[in-house]
């Protein structure tokens, strides 16, 4: 979808989600937003004992705040900041043990409708030979 | 799959979490577990102002994190405390605008072999008129 | 969603489905609509040597298929006659191998909007030890 | 994950795939093994009346199942003929109506694990604006 056009930049993202989504950081308080481009966005999970669970891997649920993060950051950085967008559906697979370090995640969309975003996310930590996690999602959006 | 017992209490359940799981509640950490019976386990997810999202919603992500913790008790209570049972996919829809109020997630076992676990799990509060969400999960369960 | 009333008969949506669907037959020729109740159908999934894949197995797009056309029947019978109503998102899970017999395939509506419907489906043969597969769907409906 | 070499040939894939799955063609008799190529498969669904439903869009149970094979043949193409790989869960979103027009299914492993694999399979057809549905698929590998 490479004639995506993002309308908002990493700075302007970042504002929005601090001053929106102050008290809902889920763990992920080292979450963010690296790059903006048409059609994705790029965030990265700093590492954090906090997201630890037992066998010193990255908890699933850290990992699916991240994915889900991720869409909202793609989908807002081109529609806009449209507080009241939401997730309808997410399916995510896990692939490989993190190590204990970030975690990057890419949010790609492949549909921008009017009411209804569909998009990626591949998670990857340098050096592992895959994705560490992958998810898809679909967002509602409200009307504009 | 009536012929599941349990092997561990509500209460052993509730002592081995706090112990393995102190650094990763995950904003759930009003999440109690309420019961466990054969091939199920009841999690309450107690409203917090943490785990709103604009809108005044409980966020995607706390419901989430509920879900698979749900899915964890529910795979425990069955096969005793192993730390390192692991999600491999899980996938949420997201159904009912969830009220400012407690939700109740009932994880139910529908396969329970040697090396998997898959389950589903729905979540519902009182008086909606149906599920807030409903998510399936798969569980890899280490060698015993 | 004991609130759910069905306004199409067995003899109705099976009438439907052969006046709509006689081209898109999927292998599932075999498929007989058993019974529909308040957010529920039933399907029956005829054993068929055409169904089977290496291993003696049924094959996994002939439980797609199924069940994707146990939901489509679950919810026509609440809506009506309505062709255009379309699967958005499907996510399926294999339990257990299936045995070279029927499979019923029961739908169960979580959510009936005016826009979309969310259910899922457990498929399962007599005699195993649990559903053989289980799947969540969602489908849009068009504006009536 | 660019290390993945295949093993077999799109001349290999198609004999295997003919000899062993006479009786599945699921209504995809016209579904061709494109390419294969590191980590990847394609395959196109060639258009025909038999896959088509009400709204004359192609059916959902026929991308289901050309999903299903695109994952099954970039399997086989990196592990050689082994008929018991059985797909143990399936998501599929649908994106965009599809035209009355060939579907190319591209299949892309993101793990291929001595057990299971893991991949996603994007469907295009010419000239849409982007996918018209795209699936993650796991498969179970039996030991080698």
């Amino acid at each position: 979808m490479a004639d995506l056009v993002p309308v908002m930049s990493v700075a302007e993202l970042e504002a929005f989600m601090e001053r929106e989504f102050p008290q809902m950081r889920m763990g992920a308080d080292t979450t963010r937003i690296e790059a903006v481009g048409p059609g994705r966005a790029v965030l990265r999970l700093g590492f954090s004992e906090r997201n630890l669970r037992p066998g010193g891997t990255i908890s699933g649920p850290a990992m699916m705040a991240l994915a889900d993060y991720a869409m909202y950051a793609a989908v807002l950085a081109h529609i806009g900041p449209v507080g009241l967008a939401v997730t309808t559906s997410f399916t995510i697979n896990f692939m490989r043990k993190p190590a204990q370090a970030d975690i990057l995640a890419e949010a790609r969309l492949m549909k921008l409708g009017r009411a209804l975003a569909v998009g990626d996310i591949t998670m990857s930590q340098e050096g592992a030979g895959g994705p560490v996690a992958h998810a898809t999602c679909t967002y509602s959006i409200p009307p504009r």
